[in-house]
């Protein structure tokens, strides 16, 4: 009954407004249990409806019956059903919130002419009640680290068998699936090379993995719709002394990240100190992305930790903290973690080992 | 160079604003080759330019130059950089038109109050040209369609072996990688029995497969970002005499929209061959969606077949027809094929057998 419980936080962070119109489909999901692809919820101090299609009637009714949520159910059997559904249920209220960062422009604009109601835009309601995972949260997506360290220490002792990246990609989904995760958590990334691992989002190709590259290996699986998140880089064969050092720069900075993590630490601050280590050793324009991210049902949510962020850890936060090196000619390095927010600093919920570039050796047979 | 083509194809339809800026990350993508996670593309009658950020700028730059697409790159590393390069492409034109559908109210205002440009709003330009696909595209779907035939061949002899849903989707998409997929096209969906087939987007589950259910599979593979879709529907063991009744109904149905496919067929006309057969048999209630939906480097895309829709098909279009049965109690069943509009109807992309309900026999050994 955790998911029934959610409904009353966001209640009562309606206190300017009659009704909040939940569009945004991951915040469907976590406030109702409803999963499916289309649906919008009118949230009041009173209550909750759900408004669908006929695709997904009957499963909206199960998962929040499941769920213990109590939402009446309206079903629009055409795009012109469900929007005079949504006017109908706007119409007993002076003013409803929107998720502006969730309804496009066009959305907006139909809306404001069939409902005879006033429209607010709001931002981040769900999402502020959403960032702080309740255990049940943190099982799932400790589960799906322990399935995504388990493909990898399964897959990591094959990297120099002379593999390609789809290949390794390969290997860790299928691995993963068969651990029980329901997918993985994203495109996994495997980059190899002075081309391919510079670039920090590259997808998996028929690069073949040889001596001498970097490669780095980004790969989550996905439990009962939550994600994980980590990555591990290595060097084929003997690491020259340029690669050994910069992997010990990232994860001397990773380690200081992790360090850093607690509950009232402006993310700005985790940001500067993985960046500022980088940046002394001279590598600091290497370092082309921000330090982390939130993860939950979505893959990236708030709060976001880069130079420029606004967002202060709580106790509940589960953040990635992923600094790397990039550089055409070099290849990358990103040593990433996932990690909890707790009372007293974090939970790292990622065990795969890193304190090493070089792959495990393979079993001998 | 096939995609470096198609910015002259949105270029002339640029015949009442100064510019473009195409913000949706799949109309991007298909515009310039950039496949990357965040970016925007100013298309004016002259050029293209692409905004993006530092996760991305060699990404992009890499893509681009294999496309053979000629656009200079800004790189913005925090937001308010990014909004900064957009708002100094767009002070260059008197108005820009933006994509209604793609942009959030929030974002809309954000750069209502950032530009010194008339920013208007448009829908659908960029979709009118890509819903049309070129030889290539189809190419990829095509061999989408063949990844996704040949694992369907491969699993389903094994139906009958008392697998659970999530085991069969498993199997399935493990077999798609082997075969060269990147990925699935979508969330596989095997539903079974009474209660889960009943719903049309059910997601795999613990659930057993047993004699006397009807099962549906709906899977598709994916090729260089290209989908495919296809359902069969199967009993497992001697079907009931209202099993087969229906199976040969939605065949029928199915068959019949196929039949009906051709260029300058009105896509609700088509929603209507499948549906009238269904209803006329007295299922109407039963058939609770659409008929089918585009597909390309989307799983749903324009056009939408439909009661309601006011699309038309025309030659190039990629569309499914899956006409479904759905009742709690009696389980599901749909059958569904991708085919693309030609000039004289249509070529069928899907080849997997659907002229029986029984899955085929394993392989004796």
């Amino acid at each position: 009954m955790t998911i029934a419980r959610r409904l009353a936080r966001v209640q009562a962070r309606l206190t300017d407004t009659d009704a909040l119109l939940v569009s945004d489909l991951t915040n469907l999901r976590w406030l109702t249990g409803f999963s499916g692809s289309n649906g919008w919820a009118l949230v009041t101090r009173h209550g909750v409806t759900l408004v669908t299609d006929g695709r997904y009637g009957v499963q909206a009714r199960n998962q929040m019956n499941s769920a213990g949520v109590h939402a009446a159910v309206l079903v629009g059997v055409t795009g012109a059903e469900t929007l005079s559904h949504l006017a109908g249920l706007c119409a007993a209220h002076d003013t409803v919130s929107f998720e502006a960062d969730h309804v496009s422009f066009a959305q907006h604009s139909r809306w404001a002419a069939a409902f005879d109601t006033e429209l607010r835009a709001t931002s981040g309601v769900v999402e502020a009640e959403r960032r702080v995972k309740d255990p049940s949260e943190i099982e799932y997506m400790a589960e799906a680290c322990r399935i995504a360290d388990q493909a990898l220490a399964d897959v990591a002792p094959r990297l120099g068998e002379g593999l390609t990246e789809a290949q390794v990609r390969n290997l860790l989904e299928i691995r993963m699936r068969e651990l029980g995760a329901s997918g993985p958590s994203y495109d996994t990334i495997v980059a190899t090379g002075p081309t391919n691992a510079a670039l920090p989002h590259h997808r998996p190709t028929d690069t073949l993995i040889e001596p001498g590259h970097t490669v780095i290996i980004d790969v989550g699986a996905l439990v009962a719709g939550y994600h994980s998140d980590m990555t591990r880089s290595f060097v084929i064969g003997d690491p020259t002394p340029v690669q050994r050092e910069l992997y010990e720069l990232v994860l001397a900075a990773q380690s200081a990240g992790v360090a850093a993590v607690g509950p009232g630490v402006p993310a700005s601050h985790l940001d500067a100190v993985c960046r500022n280590l980088i940046s002394q050793a001279g590598y600091g324009d290497w370092f082309s992305h921000g330090t982390g991210h939130g993860v939950g049902l979505l893959i990236h949510e708030d709060p976001f930790i880069n130079r420029v962020s606004e967002a202060t850890l709580q106790v509940g936060d589960v953040v990635t903290v992923e600094p790397g090196v990039y550089r055409e000619g070099f290849g990358g390095i990103r040593v990433e973690d996932l990690v909890v927010v707790t009372s007293d600093g974090c939970r790292i919920l990622t065990a795969s080992p890193k304190d090493s570039p070089c792959p495990p050796s393979p079993p001998t047979t």
